[in-house]
C-alpha cells in the first residue's frame, strides 16, 4: 500500500483523491493539504475517508506515514514543493508543467540526482489515454515502420478567461505543452527543432495579453521524423483531440471519442455525437491510469512512465515555440541550453 | 464486336442504350424499338449514333446484323419477346422480372433449353455493385467461412404511385425481387423458406390496393443460412441500400454510398451526407458492368452471369412471400412447384 | 443512503458491489449472503468494506438495517427470495430472468401488488448502456418519429459451455431475453406475436442438446412496429451489440464500442479495432447505471425503470420463440395467458 | 459544339481525348498532334472516331475547324504552346504547371492580356473533385465561417523514378503544386508566405538528386488563415489524399475513395479497403469535370473556373517553398516579384 499526501486540492487535486479512492489498488490518500479549501471541499475530502486535513502542506511532508505526494499547487510553487519533498524522503507525482523556467527545472532535476531512490513523475496524463498510448503501441510493435509524419490536432472547445492567459504562461507552455509531450511520446523521441506559424483568429483580446490562439508547430525531431501539431483555442464542435502517426510500414489514426456511438440518419443528413466536451470528460480514465503507474512505480521500484527529462523537454519546446513566434524562424532546441 | 438491338426505349432502355455506348467495349447498338417513343428520344438515340429506329420490334428480331437483344418492354411482355428472339436466334438479355408467372418463365426455360446455344441473362444489376460484388468476392475467398446469417437492408426513398402497386405485382414482385436475388447471390444458394411479417407503415393508400409499404422477409437458404431482409417504400434520408454476411470466419458489411466523403463537424454534431438518392444514382455503374459481362459471354460463348434459374428463383420466393403473407405463415417455395 | 444487501456473491454479485462501492452515490452495501464463498471472495467483500458476511440470505432479510437487497443467486430462486424480501419490507433488486416459469412470475407480481411501497427493478442492464439509451432518447424526442423497423444484432463472442445449455433455459430464455427487452424498451412497446426461424451452426453439440445457436426473430409489437433480432453464440471477431431504430422521420444506429479508436492503415487494409470482448467489459458501466436509478427509486419514492412488467414480457416472449421453434409457425404472446 | 484539337498524345492527353468523347456533351475532338504516336495509340485515337491525327501540332493551330486545344505536351513546351495558340485564336486548356519559370508564366499572362476573348484555364483537376469540390462549397455556404485552420494530407502510393525528379522540378513543382493550388481553392485566398520542414526518408536515391521526399509545409494565408500540407512519396497502404478545413463555425473534412465500402470484421480486426491506388482511379471523374468546365466557359463567355493567376500562384508557392528548404528559413511569396 503507498499511502499518499495530496497537495493542493483544486481541481485536479479532486481529480486525483477521486481516482485513487475508487480507482487505484494498493493506494490510499492519508492527508491532503492546501491553505484555501472552502467548507464544501473538505466535505468532499471527508466523504473519500482522508483522515488528515492540513493548511500547511509541510506537514505533509513531515508525516512519516506518507509515502508519496501530488504536488497539485500553482504552476510557480511546483518546483519548490517538489524539491522539498524529494530532500523529505517522499515519492513526488508533480503537476505539469514542473515551471516555466529551466532553469528551476534544473535545480528539480539535481535534487533528484542527490536522491536517486526517489520516483518522480511528471503529470502528462495524455500518455495513458487508450486511443494515443494505442498509437505508441502500434509503433512500438513495428505496425508503422520508421516513424515519418506525426500530426496532433489539438484544439480546445473554447478560450480560457483572458485573465488567466497571463498566468499561464501563455498558449504554448499552457495548452501545446501536452501536445509537445505527445510528440515526443508518440515518435519516442527528443525534438531537434521548432518553427510555428501563429495568428490570432479566435479572440482579439489574447491577442492583447500578447498571446496567440491559433497555431501550426512543425518540429524535426531527433529520430528524423517530422511532426506537425495544429492548435486552436475554440473548436465550436468541441474538444477536438486526434493524431496520426505515418511511417515506412503504415499509419495509426486516431478519433475523437463520444458519449455514444449513435449515428442518426434523417432529411438532414447522417450524423453522429460531437466530441467529449473537454479534458475532464475525455481524459478522466487517463488520470486513473497515469496515477497506477505512478504506484505501481512506488512499490515496485521501477521506472516512472514519466520523467524530469520529459518535463524539461516539454517546457524547453514551448519556450522555443515562443521565441520562434517572436523572431518569426526556426529555432533549435539546443539554443536554449 | 456485339451488335445489339434495344426493344423498348423507356427509361431502363436508355440507361443501357447509354451504357453500352460510353462504357462497354466490343458491343455496338446498330437499333432501337419502340412504338411509342417522343420526338426527344428518337434524338437522344440518334445522338448516341443508332442507325435504325423502329416502332415494330420484330424488325430487330429479322435483322440478321443484330446479334443480341435487350427485353427492356413492359413487363407482361418479357416472356413473349425473349422467346420469339431466342427462336430467331438472337442473345437475350432481359429485365427483371421475366414474368410474374411461373409458367410462362419456364417456357421461356423451355426456349432456351432447345437453343443451347443462346445466351440469355436477366437483368438483375445489383450482383454488378461495387458493394454488393466485393461482399460475395469475400465469401468467395473463403473470409467469412460457412455463411450463418445474411442480412440486407433495402428501403426506396419515396413510395411508387399508388396507380403503379396493382401494375408492379405489389412489393415482393417488384421492389424485394432484387433483394431476393440478393440473398440467392450473396449466400451462393437457392432459399428453401420464407416468413413474412408485413405492415402497412408508410402509406394507407398501399393497403388499400392489397399491398404492403414495410416487412421482415425471414428465409431459410438451401445451404442452412438464414437470412433476413428488411424493407420500407419510405427512408426520408434517402435509398438505404446494405448488406451484412456473417459466417463462422467472419462478417462483411457494406454501407451506403455518397457523393462526397465530406463531414461536417459543428454545434450541431459530425455530419456526413445522406445515401445517393435513388437507384439511377446508386446503381448506374452496375447496369455497365452487368452490359460488359454480358456482351463477354456473347462473346467468348462462356456462360452469363445471372441465368433463367435466377430469374426463375427470385418470382418463385416473391411468391412464396405473397403467400406468406396470405396465410400468416412460413412458405416453402417447393410448395409453388 | 440505501444500505443495501447482496444475495449471491458470485460474479454478478461481485460486479454489483463493486459498482455500489465505486460508482453509486447514497448507497453503501452492508451485508452480503451467500452460503458458498470462498476465502479470496470473503477478502474481495471485505476490501470493499462490507461489515456482515452471512451464508444464509435470511439474515439480511431479518436485519432491518437493510433497505433493499439484490437479489443475485441462482436463476431458480429468484421468485421465491424475492418473495420472501419483499414480504420482509426491503425493496428488491432482482437479476434477470424473474424465473423460467410464467406463474412463478406471477407470484412475485401478486406479492407486489400486495406490498406497493416496494420497488421491485428487474436486472436488464443494457437499457442502461450509453449507447442503446441514446437510442432510446432520440425515439422519445420524436427524431425518429413513428417506429417502423426496430432491428437488432447480438452475437456472443463464444458459446457457453454445452453444460450450461440445458441449466440455462436455452439461448431464448438466456442470452435472447436481453434482446426481447430491447425490443420492448427501444421501440416504448410489448410484443404482439413472434416468429422464430433458427438452425444449430455453431456446435453440433449445442444442437444435442435441444437447443439452437443461431436464429432469427421476428416480432410484431403492440403498436405496429416490426423488430428482427439475429442471434449467434459465436462471432469470431467478438461481442457484437447494436441496434438500429427505423422510422417515420428517420433512423437511429449503433455501432459496437472498441478499446480505442486506433485505425491502423498499412498494405493489407485499413484497420480498426474488434469489438469489446464480452458483456463484462462492455456493459461494465451500464451495471452502474441500472444500480444508480434503482437507488434512486428507492430513495426518492419514484418509478423503478424496469418493473415487474418488464420482467414478465421477456419470459413471454422467450418461451413464445420457443413454442415458435416447436411448431414452426409465428406465436401470439396472448397465446401463453 | 466545341471543336477540340488536342496537343500531346501522352497519358493525360488519352485521358482528356476519352473523357471527352464519353462524358462531355457539346464537345468533339476533332484532331490530335503528336510526333511520337505509336500505333497502339493511334488506333486509340482513331477508336474515339478523332478524324484529323498530325505529328506537328502547327496543324491544329492552322485548322479554322479547332475552337479549343489542350495542350498536354511535355512541361518545358507549356508555355510556348499555349502561347501560339492564343495568338492564332484558340482557346486554351494547359496541363499543370504552365511552367517552372515565372517569367514564362508572365508571357503567357501577357498574350492573354492581349487577347482578352481567348479561355484560359489551367489542369488543376483536383479542384473538380467531388471531395474537395464539397469542401470548397461548405466553405461558400458559410458552414465553416471564418477560415483558421486549413490541412491537406497529400501521399503519393510510391515515388517515380528518380529519372524522373530532376526533369519534374522536383516535388514540391512536381507533386506538391496540386497541394499549393488546392489550399488556394479551399480557403479562396492566396498564399503569402511559406516554411517548408523537409527530409529524405523514402529513398536516398531522390535525396541524391537533391530532391526531398517527405514534408510539412506551414502557410500563412492572404485572408489570415494557415495553412498546412504534409507529404510523402510513398504511403504503403495507397494514394493518400485528404483535406480539413476548419474555421470559427465548423470543420469540414474529407476521407479517402475505396473502390467499395466493404468491411470484414474477423479475429484480426475490423478492416476496410485501402484508398483507390493512384490519381488516374482516385481522379477520373474530375478530370471529366474540369474538361466540362472548359466547355462551358468556352461556349458561354463565362469565366474558367482555374485561370492564369492560379497557374501562376501555385508555382510561386512551389519556388518559395524551395527557398524555404535552400534557406531554411520562412519565405513571402513577395519575394518572388
Amino acid at each position: 500500500m503507498v499511502n499518499i499526501g495530496i497537495i493542493g486540492m483544486g481541481r485536479i487535486g479532486k481529480v486525483h483523491l477521486q481516482s485513487i479512492t475508487y480507482h487505484v489498488k494498493n493506494a490510499c490518500v492519508k492527508a491532503v493539504a492546501d491553505p484555501f479549501m472552502n467548507e464544501e471541499t473538505k466535505e468532499f475530502v471527508r466523504g473519500m475517508d482522508v483522515g488528515k486535513i492540513y493548511g500547511d502542506y509541510k506537514e505533509i511532508l513531515a508525516d512519516p506515514e506518507i509515502d508519496a505526494v501530488l504536488v497539485c499547487s500553482s504552476t510557480d510553487t511546483h518546483a519548490a514543493v517538489s524539491i522539498e519533498a524529494i530532500q523529505a524522503g517522499k515519492h513526488v507525482f508533480c503537476e505539469k508543467p514542473v515551471d516555466h523556467a529551466l532553469d528551476k527545472i534544473q535545480k528539480v532535476a539535481d535534487a533528484l540526482a542527490a536522491h536517486p531512490q526517489c520516483k518522480f513523475q511528471v503529470g502528462f496524463n495524455r500518455r495513458f489515454d487508450h486511443n494515443f498510448a494505442a498509437v505508441r503501441r502500434a509503433y512500438d510493435q513495428g505496425k508503422i515502420g520508421e516513424a515519418h509524419v506525426l500530426k496532433i490536432t489539438s484544439r480546445d472547445p473554447e478560450p480560457p478567461n483572458p485573465a488567466y492567459i497571463k498566468v499561464s504562461g501563455g498558449m504554448f507552455l499552457d495548452m501545446t505543452i501536452h501536445d509537445f509531450d505527445m510528440a515526443c511520446f508518440l515518435t519516442d523521441s527528443d525534438v531537434e527543432e521548432v518553427y510555428v506559424q501563429s495568428a490570432v483568429l479566435v479572440d482579439p483580446a489574447i491577442g492583447e495579453q500578447g498571446d496567440v490562439d491559433t497555431a501550426i508547430i512543425t518540429m524535426k525531431m531527433a529520430n528524423g521524423a517530422l511532426a506537425v501539431i495544429d492548435n486552436s483555442r475554440r473548436a465550436v464542435y468541441g474538444y477536438d483531440q486526434r493524431a496520426e502517426l505515418f511511417g515506412s510500414k503504415g499509419m495509426a489514426a486516431t478519433s475523437n471519442d463520444t458519449l455514444s456511438s449513435v449515428v442518426i440518419s434523417d432529411h438532414q443528413g447522417v450524423t453522429g455525437e460531437k466530441p467529449l466536451f473537454f479534458f475532464l470528460e475525455r481524459y478522466m480514465e487517463s488520470f486513473s491510469e497515469e496515477m497506477r503507474q505512478f504506484v505501481d512505480a512506488c512499490q515496485s521500484g521501477g521506472e516512472v512512465p514519466v520523467g524530469i527529462h520529459a518535463g524539461m523537454q516539454a517546457v524547453k519546446i514551448g519556450l522555443a515555440a515562443k521565441k520562434s513566434v517572436e523572431e518569426h524562424r526556426p529555432v533549435k532546441i539546443s539554443e536554449l541550453d
